[in-house]
């Protein structure tokens, strides 16, 4: 195992502004804080991060609860399986205002908002926070987003995309809007900026139009660094692209490996530096001071998760009623077909049980929606043993930490497990600069840069 | 001259996410922060509102910067008129989170926003200040707005009303969707919310579609205060609707009381109760230790403004281009007719002259638009005797308090004029409740309340 001195692990906080986790039992946990509509759930889970030197937090979304089960949204509401979804954005701004140092990013789709207001959105919010914001770019994929949005239906996949390359072409372009140097803030003279370090877009695409000039300047970090999730075919050329921080869920190092690296070909084929490129894998830590506590914690757990929760979301995110169906009844090759929703999840069914008719069961298994998979039980040392190993080897360059509750996950990770990383010199033990991207060792982005 | 003795003064402080006030020159003040992009000029100003215990502060918003004058963006970049804009509902949650009791409210429009968004973002505002959310309520008329949100152009008048009406019932809708005691929160028996307590809307109108459920509670005032500016004849039905606070500008307590009257009466005759809706009218403070020291004031601010900034600005509201005109050229009967900006202030341009075709210096005298329009300047006698005067005679319920510069006007009114309305028994001295409705003595809303 090598690694440069100056390899850090980078720490990515997976949170909802919600009742739950992704995972819908979170709630019903013991340890569980219940007031997550209040501003002091989301100061003190920031300062808890920034306090374990996080890079980021960040929020998910998600326009629209789960109500594909069934049709009906009434078991969503009673059994609180992720019922409650705020603004991402407004939530993150509580967050913001309770640190110094973390990373601030938020989920925001590119398939229902305006560019020019999204732009704007995340430049203010980069402003506001001295540079520490990122956006999550997303494609919507659920039925009941569009409804709740007042579209008939979603956008075909591929064409989803599209759209999205243009949107960021768009946000992108109005991020460059104002040169680096454009304030003059001469009073005297009447000179507030330079007029020729303050560009129009003038935008005409297929999907979008926008003119500028955009209406807000540059932050400490340039722009909001762009955080990517994409996996199936179109979406990875999408995240190849444009993602700055990669969001991946790599199962073992072994699938790992490959994939990260393909993921970087894919980047340097963008014509980009492939270290301008972090992807972070996700875990779900189960971690006590020994083993043996984790262990406790694991088995606390897994007294909470039911089948109704784990249905309701599978429903949510393939777009298909999953109640229509008996537990060890197949999906006839037609139905394969029509599941419009997150395409990954459809391949892993087929992939994980080598079967491209899975059942219903095959399918809550196989994708293990709505359910712990795979946490990383242990104590201190094993949970840094595996970390380091998966960092070293280059199965990412750092880890979204995924929660079983809030805050609980978060604090022992913390308490337990980032003094062992930091000891072996894998971690910060404190922050080298203020924005973002010197966390994320991410250079200062320069105009049009992004035009590869 | 008679009063409720419980009648209290609401102070409203107006506010821009911007490089200056509504007043271009607010940036050249030698007094002003230049630090208008930070999260601390926004949370000091939110304390020192919070100090002189306003009701609200509350950001307008527009998505373009003047442009229009010229046709070019130079001279706006270059002169700092308003060249900024942030966005404001990212800049309020920095206010928010620096206060505990001050109202937040943000303008946004219902031209080019979706209304589940819109509603799920004040609705989250709404939590994260605990009850202290308010919706400033526009429609859009300028036509670079138009042009960077992918638009053609601008919507006509009335028709940008109808469809704000149905915007407003699609909102309210979502707004009543959880019950005020829907959630539950029975981690051991999983209940989370109450499912006959969480209500899918199904609307379908002719502008908006939106199914629902909506995915935020209700909060600890119901839901956010609406505050309505609209002027002219449609406007004025559309704000006597649903206006809970009314801003206006009425130039003097004559004008003031027959229009306070009427507003009353039209709200009354839309079956709502006129104490739900509380009227706000705009003047500038222009206040000193002294009469004297406030003239001085007037004197220095006298000295900042110039003619580029006014009509950039007035070509900006009346989407017309006044560089195309000498300063003494009327306009047409057709060219008047094609102004499809802010219609109240083409009214005013003729009624204030006298003339149906008044020409370019006509228009910004009359309007005063970018100027500082018939400040109140006084030591604390002079203007809470002209404040109190305008709130017993039932000219409006409170004020709206426009800036020379930030944060200065602020901290003169707050030293020199809270203490003496306070003294009077006019303003109070400290909140009496947590919400914002609370402030404004407004009652928690009925779900369905709103379908007058």
């Amino acid at each position: 195992m090598s690694r440069k001195p100056d390899r850090q692990i980078a720490l990515v906080a997976f949170l909802q502004a919600q009742n739950c986790s992704t995972l819908p039992a979170a709630w019903r946990h013991p340890d569980a804080r219940l007031d997550f509509m209040s501003a002091d759930y989301y100061r003190d889970l920031a300062r808890l991060l920034e306090h374990g030197k996080f890079d980021i937090g960040f929020f998910d979304d998600r326009l629209a609860m789960p109500d594909m089960f069934g049709k009906d949204h009434a078991h969503t509401v009673e059994h609180g399986i992720r019922c409650v979804k705020m603004d991402p954005i407004v939530t993150l701004m509580a967050m913001g205002m309770a640190t110094e140092r973390l990373g601030l990013g938020a989920t925001c789709s590119t398939t229902y908002y305006d560019p020019f207001h999204v732009a704007r959105m995340f430049s203010t919010l980069d402003l506001m926070s001295s540079g520490r914001a990122a956006w999550n770019v997303v494609t919507s994929v659920n039925e009941n987003e569009a409804l709740n949005m007042g579209r008939d239906g979603v956008t075909e996949h591929d064409l989803r995309y599209d759209r999205a390359d243009e949107f960021m072409e768009v946000v992108h372009g109005h991020w460059d809007a104002w040169d680096d140097d454009a304030l003059v803030l001469d009073q005297d003279n009447n000179v507030f900026a330079d007029p020729d370090k303050v560009h129009r877009l003038d935008h005409e695409g297929p999907f979008f139009k926008s003119r500028g000039p955009f209406t807000v300047p540059r932050s400490a970090q340039g722009h909001p660094v762009v955080i990517q999730a994409g996996q199936s075919g179109r979406g990875r050329r999408f995240a190849a692209r444009w993602g700055e921080l990669i969001f991946v869920a790599y199962p073992t190092l072994e699938a790992a490996k490959p994939a990260y690296k393909a993921l970087k070909d894919d980047c340097a084929a963008h014509g980009r530096d492939p270290d301008g490129m972090k992807i972070a894998s996700l875990f779900y830590p189960m971690v006590g001071e020994s083993l043996m506590e984790a262990e406790d914690k694991r088995a606390l757990y897994d007294t909470l998760p039911n089948e109704t929760d784990q249905l309701s979301l599978l429903s949510e995110a393939l777009n298909y009623d999953f109640a229509r169906k008996g537990m060890d009844e197949p999906f006839s090759d037609e139905e394969m077909e029509g599941l419009t929703g997150m395409q990954s999840m459809r391949d892993r069914a087929v992939q994980v049980t080598g079967n491209p008719n899975p059942t219903v069961r095959d399918f809550m298994t196989a994708t293990g929606r709505g359910l712990l998979k795979d946490p990383w039980v242990g104590g201190p040392k094993e949970v840094a043993d595996k970390m380091e190993e998966f960092f070293v080897e280059r199965g990412s360059d750092g880890f979204v930490i995924g929660a079983t509750h809030f805050h609980g996950s978060f604090e022992d990770l913390i308490r337990h497990v980032v003094p062992e990383l930091q000891k072996r010199g894998l971690y910060r033990k404190d922050y080298t600069g203020p924005t973002l991207r010197d966390h994320l060792g991410l250079d200062h982005p320069q105009p049009g840069g992004w035009r590869h």
